[in-house]
């Protein structure tokens, strides 16, 4: 009995070690000293303080994360874009059709900006021709293939997964850390983004909420296949991404990040939870260091990742905090 | 240095004191020794066994079990048909027009042999009247309301959720004790059965993949609303199984319970993989203790989770254990 309670002791020591070491030390040392950094340590608390109003049990602890402009560089066009229009690229030869066909004769075309004002329609043909046709599995492989040799062609730096903001990787690790479950819940493809989601952010297959096409169960000589269809299936996107959330967690989150028009609704519906509740939008103001777009003094607006006047608007009604990259981030990149 | 190897090493013999007593006493009482246990025990010894060709990391390990017929009594009707069926009587006086036309005039018949035969397009007239219409909240709230007052009318016992069965629960236990996480994957309503998941299986909301309708997210004076819509989103049976898996969980379960033949390509999708796997189906072979249908001698077929002499066939062919309810289980329910 003592044995094994001398046991109990010692292992709770030991088991408490990690989270008194982080209270010693910054969890989130490339973001600058202020109120918006102030928020997330606020909420995480009072989401944590037993006993408090705001306290929320370590199981439901929730969190998410847009993913294009949030996470990572969502300019001159979407990394899925990236990925999208080199496979295009690639089939081309293939299709001589697509020199006189619109969208793809953009594309081959190489013309960025152009590409930058698709319409949801374009993205869709193009997504119909480059990410369906093949099984689950054999998409795995072309996305795993791609991604070491991909390049921002602005920044003329890759892999595009070495462009992930380092103060948001800090945020994800640290609400980890304090019992949160972090969540990617993105317009982009969740097959997409699953594929290097655990690498990259931490986060595992089934924390990661995207757009989706359908699929079609297939028996083959080697077993079941499912091949992808070009159809879409669900759209993570505006208020896709409240329903998204609602359908794969099943709970509202207690914080949520994004940084565009379509993370309105995730916003929305995270703030206005019961108890202590956090939504938070990055303002693109760093043209120095990353990009500079949205609704600032003298910033241009983007139809990539529209942050729109009544967006801003409605987070200064509801109190949700504006994150500015120029001011509130001293390193931007994970990768220097 | 000395210091923290010692803790490392007495919290180490600490943390799997569990396993160790795991292994002393029997993690499946409920079940009888013979090869439907030991299938099972394998499985986990497999899966667990470092080094080993079947291991399979912790945060990879996967146990995916239909709910209907597997964890719980089916017959004679779903437990959420027995809901929806009590919903549509309540609501009757304000449907006159209900009394003369089907499938409602059946239901409100109160012959439940007649129900069972229902079509799935009856079935799904009787959901969209009774379980749309209202926000996600609300219906949370209709379906905790009722499952204290169920019962099964053959059974004569209530409530539906007293008749899980034992094995499975410890089965469920077993699995996560060893590092497994445990999802439903029901054709059921998946917002219907995360009420009571977490309670009667232990399974959080985001562990239950099931048949969904859609939802239309509406801003109202109190907040946002996700309001259920009269129309399927998700169809999580046969094929929708297998779907379901990659699309909520995104990789492969290890092992799958089943009993019907909407469990084949789930069970199929499981056995397929690398490693080791393995499927399971119950038999309801236990007229005393239970129900008895299926593909054994004198048993008659049923609709309501019909197990084909086709899916016994596949079941042989490829090495599926299939569990007799009357052999298999020392004990059928979880409350006596």
């Amino acid at each position: 009995m003592l044995h094994s309670r001398l046991f109990t002791t010692i292992a709770a020591i030991f088991l408490a070690a990690p989270t008194v070491l982080a209270a010693q030390t910054d969890p989130l040392p490339s973001w600058n000293d202020g109120p918006t950094k102030q928020a997330i340590l606020d909420l995480v608390t009072a989401v944590t303080a037993e006993g408090g109003s705001g306290y929320v049990a370590p199981g439901d602890r929730i969190a998410t994360f847009d993913q294009d402009g949030t996470t990572w560089v969502e300019q001159p066009l979407y990394g899925q874009a990236l990925f999208a229009l080199d496979r295009l690229t690639r089939m081309a030869p293939q299709h001589p059709e697509w020199k006189s066909t619109e969208p793809f004769a953009t594309v081959l075309s190489g013309d960025h900006a152009a590409m930058g004002r698709f319409s949801e329609k374009d993205w869709l043909e193009i997504v119909a021709a480059t990410h369906a046709g093949m099984s689950a599995a054999d998409f795995e492989t072309l996305v795993a293939d791609w991604l070491p040799k991909s390049v921002n062609p602005v920044l003329k730096r890759g892999p595009v997964t070495s462009l992930v903001y380092q103060p948001m990787l800090e945020a994800m690790a640290y609400l980890r850390d304090n019992g949160f479950r972090t969540y990617i819940v993105t317009g982009g493809g969740q097959d997409f983004v699953r594929t290097y989601a655990r690498d990259v952010y931490g986060v595992p297959p089934e924390q990661v909420v995207g757009s989706s096409i359908a699929t079609k169960y297939e028996m083959t000589d080697a077993g079941p296949v499912l091949m992808r269809e070009p159809k879409v299936f669900f759209v993570d996107d505006g208020e896709g991404k409240a329903k998204g959330i609602e359908l794969f967690i099943g709970a509202r989150p207690q914080i949520a990040f994004g940084n565009s028009d379509g993370d309105r609704e995730m916003l929305e519906w995270t703030t206005a939870g019961a108890g202590r509740r956090l939504g938070l939008l990055v303002l693109h103001d760093d043209k120095a260091r990353e990009f500079a777009y949205g609704p600032a003094d003298g910033l241009p607006d983007s139809k990539v990742g529209t942050f729109s006047q009544s967006l801003m608007d409605e987070a200064k009604a509801r109190g949700w905090a504006v994150i500015s990259m120029e001011s509130d981030w001293k390193t931007i990149f994970a990768v220097p």
